[in-house]
């Protein structure tokens, strides 16, 4: 017998072809998708131990933010509106430097999961310290998520001496419990800036060797750029390829400042990009040339980035901002359709992190990652088109419920794995301590 | 007696000096703020017919989003990701010939008015035709607005004869009945390329006799200044300045294209600009230069525009958009603070409109239009500063409760004043009727 089929819904499948069912039902099993399909009229649908009416709500997968710092929630709104150098050498530093712990960690991952489900992202993908104290808190809050450690040539949290930064990666990998397949390990190099050639080649051969993802920040700024040409004569990310890590398992973030011989190399290796729209916006770091990406056939994913540089989890404003930066900067609103947003924040993101044989649209042998939006509002009526919903119209505080791997985690709005109010006064107080010590 | 007494908020007054009371007062009688105020620890507090508890939440003025469309709602999502001439001529005035009625104007006017204080919206300014027939919708809504009757040289819905365009909308004023005081007609003129110079002042000289706001769009996109620059050999600004119509009482929708003479133009004559970030990025119009406007002094407000090219009527994207798109345009994410884009979509809107004398601040003498939002939840926590939240992080849906002029129109997120899913209904039947006649 199915476990749980839904039905009456407006079915934004993100396959192939982009098949919006209007009236569609999806059959799930043993947690994953077993059918998605059209019923005829007056076709008796199969028996399920659970049957939910949509009642013409948008059902889809669910959303793949591909690029966050989990514990950096609680830093949300600390410091804004300043100089890059300002805002991470004298506030976000020094807070990192006295507040993050293995227990903040996991306070913060678990806040920051709890907004995300929430606001239907059911997979992340995190670069940060300590993940093996986060990866837990991240597990109990039931998403999908790729927890990349942090590898950087500078002391830092839980890896005082950087000259083991690859050995203590390899050692959280080989300890990793998140009590779930559904969070795994990854390696995380900070920056070609703050990584020698021989840290990025080490952290890179650790990846292939354990089957990981290898995650890196490039190209963020102009001044980045401008440095590496100066110093190498080479772009970064031509200096990536130099150094051979880019391949199909490598996730470059940001990646702003390329030009057309970057985009090149990006499509010949097959790297993947994460665009983090509102966060470059911003810090101010620059456009990325998306639309260059997506021509030449590079799968970018979107992400949020961290709390600290956003200030929310919410893909629902990233999807919004893709769509509306590229057409102001090219001057050209044709870029950036809806399809192709809605896309980027769902089957390219499960493509970037080597997941798309398992989630990332509604199709059968999938695994039954999906949300169901609470589409009867206001400023979602009337509804011509779906995509057009979803990239300018809907926003977080519209997911109803929210399924991983088979399991509902948010029903009616409500966080169904752990206690909400508890997890906030916790992070309430944290955020007090912090207040009484920052700089004002 | 007082008539609401509302305590232990986080008051955002919006006042001068942008004041925020951590755990204030705040008491309103025959509809105005007559006090605002931080209670002294043990103090006893006045009696009030109704005392709320604010609990901690984010109180605030109402927010005026200073230009918008009502009846194009009904078009939400209908056409996007098309060339302007191709959204314009092709998918929206053919909407617009086809299916705006008397009756249509009424409901989609409704269907935004619901939106918006939903969202936080407590008064809007609105450019359309058909006023008349939609300003008992919005009254009944119970918010505050402006509506500027359309003025333009050719047939429009309820003008059919261009020549008598300025005559009919004195005729709109004249026979004005909104059924309060809280919705007021406006002279809404396009814009310089369909109106002419007589029209222009024509509209203008109405407005001035009449005592009304004059709105008009001008600058939206390079093409506009390129086509006057060449026929005319002065920037459209510039040209209104010729014609004199640019006063403390004109109303400048857009102002994208101006360079530091128009900036100056528009700080010497006194005009308002309405800048509307997410309808400019999403039509690829440009961007405008609203940090230099705000350094010569120039009042600038917000407005979502209208919902054919946004998609939605939320002021919290416009804000998050506003402060955004500025930083990464310049390279500098210093410019447009939190605090300045609070003030925009607030007393700088309330100002732009001439209301700053009744709304746009929580200082005692005014009208209580105000917001108290729903805090306590993971994207809002922890809060370290009140303004940073409300612009980076916070969206339309977490707004509780919604006052105008005094009277709660939204309480627990639910509106008071109409029967909400009777008119999401209506709307769905009218859509239903256009999307059988639209082209695919
Ligand atoms: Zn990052
Ligand atoms: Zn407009």
């Amino acid at each position: 017998m199915l476990e749980t089929l839904i039905h009456n819904g407006v079915i934004v499948t993100v396959d192939d072809a982009f098949s919006v069912l209007p009236r569609g039902a999806l059959a799930i099993r043993d947690g994953g998708i077993v059918n998605v399909w059209m019923p005829a009229a007056g076709e008796t649908l199969p028996q399920a131990r659970e049957t939910i009416d949509a009642g013409g709500a948008l059902v889809m997968p669910g959303l793949v933010n591909a690029h966050t710092h989990l514990p950096m929630s609680l830093f949300r709104g600390m410091a804004d509106d300043l100089a890059l150098h300002q805002w991470l050498q004298e506030r976000i530093l020094p807070a990192e430097q006295a507040h993050i712990t293995p227990k903040s960690v996991a306070l913060g991952a678990e806040l920051s999961c709890a907004e995300m489900v929430l606001g239907g992202v059911t997979t992340c993908c995190d670069g940060y310290f300590l993940v093996d104290h986060f990866a837990g808190a991240v597990a109990r809050v039931g998403m999908r998520a790729i927890l990349g450690q942090g590898v950087i040539d500078f002391p830092a949290p839980g890896v005082p001496d950087p000259t083991l930064n690859v050995t203590a990666a390899r050692e959280v990998v080989g300890r990793w419990q998140s009590g779930t397949p559904l969070v795994q390990p990854a390696i995380f190099c900070h920056a070609p800036y703050t990584c020698s050639a021989a840290t990025l080649q080490a952290g890179k051969a650790a990846a292939d060797e354990l089957g990981l993802l290898f995650q890196i920040h490039v190209a963020e700024t102009r001044q980045e750029r401008e440095d590496w040409m100066g110093r190498h004569g080479q772009s970064p990310i031509a200096y990536l390829d130099g150094l051979g890590v880019l391949d199909g398992r490598t996730l470059l973030v940001h990646a702003v400042w390329a030009d057309a011989a970057d985009v090149a190399i990006v499509a010949r290796t097959g790297a993947r990009v994460v665009h983090c729209p509102q966060s470059n916006m911003k810090l101010a770091g620059g456009v990325a040339p998306v639309p260059d990406y997506l021509a030449a056939g590079v799968t970018v994913a979107l992400g949020t980035d961290g709390c600290a540089s956003n200030n929310d989890l919410s893909m629902w404003g990233e999807m919004d901002s893709a769509a509306k930066l590229h057409k102001v900067h090219r001057g050209d609103p044709t870029v950036m359709d809806a399809a192709t947003v809605v896309g980027m924040a769902t089957v390219q993101g499960a493509r970037a992190l080597g997941l798309d044989h398992l989630i990332g649209s509604l199709t059968p042998g999938k695994r039954a990652d999906l949300i169901v939006l609470k589409t009867a509002q206001p400023h979602l009526t009337p509804l011509y088109h779906p995509a057009s919903h979803l990239v300018y119209a809907a926003r977080a505080a519209d997911v109803n419920h929210v399924m991983v791997d088979g399991r509902w985690i948010v029903r009616d709005q409500r966080l169904l794995t752990i206690d909400l109010d508890d997890l906030m006064d916790r992070a309430n107080r944290f955020a007090r301590k912090i207040a009484v010590s920052a700089p004002t």
